[in-house]
């Protein structure tokens, strides 16, 4: 086990640690949310996270969730409960990975870095994330965010 | 083709992007390099991107790379040609993946995100890449670096 890092500023708050270490700030961060949360996630299988964001549904946390097809059918994802419980999901349908890891908590926090959200990673891993308070970033991923919700859209 | 949005300002530079239209400025970046640079990647195939280090190893900058045993014994990885051009590289021994993908050039600035160095990724994926220069940041992904190094040392 390595040292853990965490540095938390007024403006930012920046990990890099074992990925375990990174879970809780990352929880902590998410179930801070009051009224929106996008995640743009390649792999989605921790069930830790996956309660989180059940949780911020059932709260009235407008959840939205961008996937990759070739992930979310593997056993242990966590898209198909998410879809069960009522959140929206959208997924691409090409070959090439949606390889983002990120999520915007209330159009003002951005998490981003090296970790996928599956067990595997977590437990074994060595990973960054990034948990950035700033305006530009958040505006940046926001935009391709929607991006890729349009670019989703089913219909 | 999604639209290419960079946006570089005095403090940083912001990618997001197809992982094709970051290739550039990664590059860009990278080059500019004269003293020294720490890459820690858990996989590297992009022949563009291995032709531009071992230039900047010719050129007498410092190149230090950490890598995942796992992934540097596949097909078309770039870690052989780097050792046998006489760049230092060191990797794990364990079952875990070293998941990071950052790049640290003369200790000023940081190209950090999902991008993973391969061709697959390169011209596939939908990846971010933010490079930033910003002291802050630097210096903890620097001191992941220097953990790894030593954590890797086969000695
Ligand atoms: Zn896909
Ligand atoms: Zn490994």
């Amino acid at each position: 086990m390595g040292p853990l890092r965490w540095q938390v500023a007024a403006a930012a708050a920046v990990g890099l640690a074992l990925a375990m270490e990174a879970l809780l700030p990352v929880l902590r961060w998410l179930l801070a949310a009051r009224a929106s949360l996008e995640l743009c996630l390649f792999a989605f299988s921790s069930p830790q996270l996956g309660r989180a964001v059940q949780l911020l549904h059932q709260r009235g946390v407008r959840v939205r969730v961008v996937t990759d097809c070739d992930y979310m059918a593997l056993n242990g994802s966590q898209i198909g409960l998410l879809r069960k419980a009522g959140i929206q999901v959208r997924h691409d349908q090409d070959l090439g990975y949606m390889h983002h890891k990120f999520a915007i908590v209330d159009k003002k926090v951005l998490i981003t870095g090296s970790l996928n959200w599956t067990t595997q990673a977590i437990q074994n891993n060595r990973e960054n994330v990034l948990i950035m308070e700033d305006e530009e970033y958040v505006k940046l991923f926001l935009e391709e965010f929607e991006r890729i919700w349009e670019e989703f859209n089913p219909a």
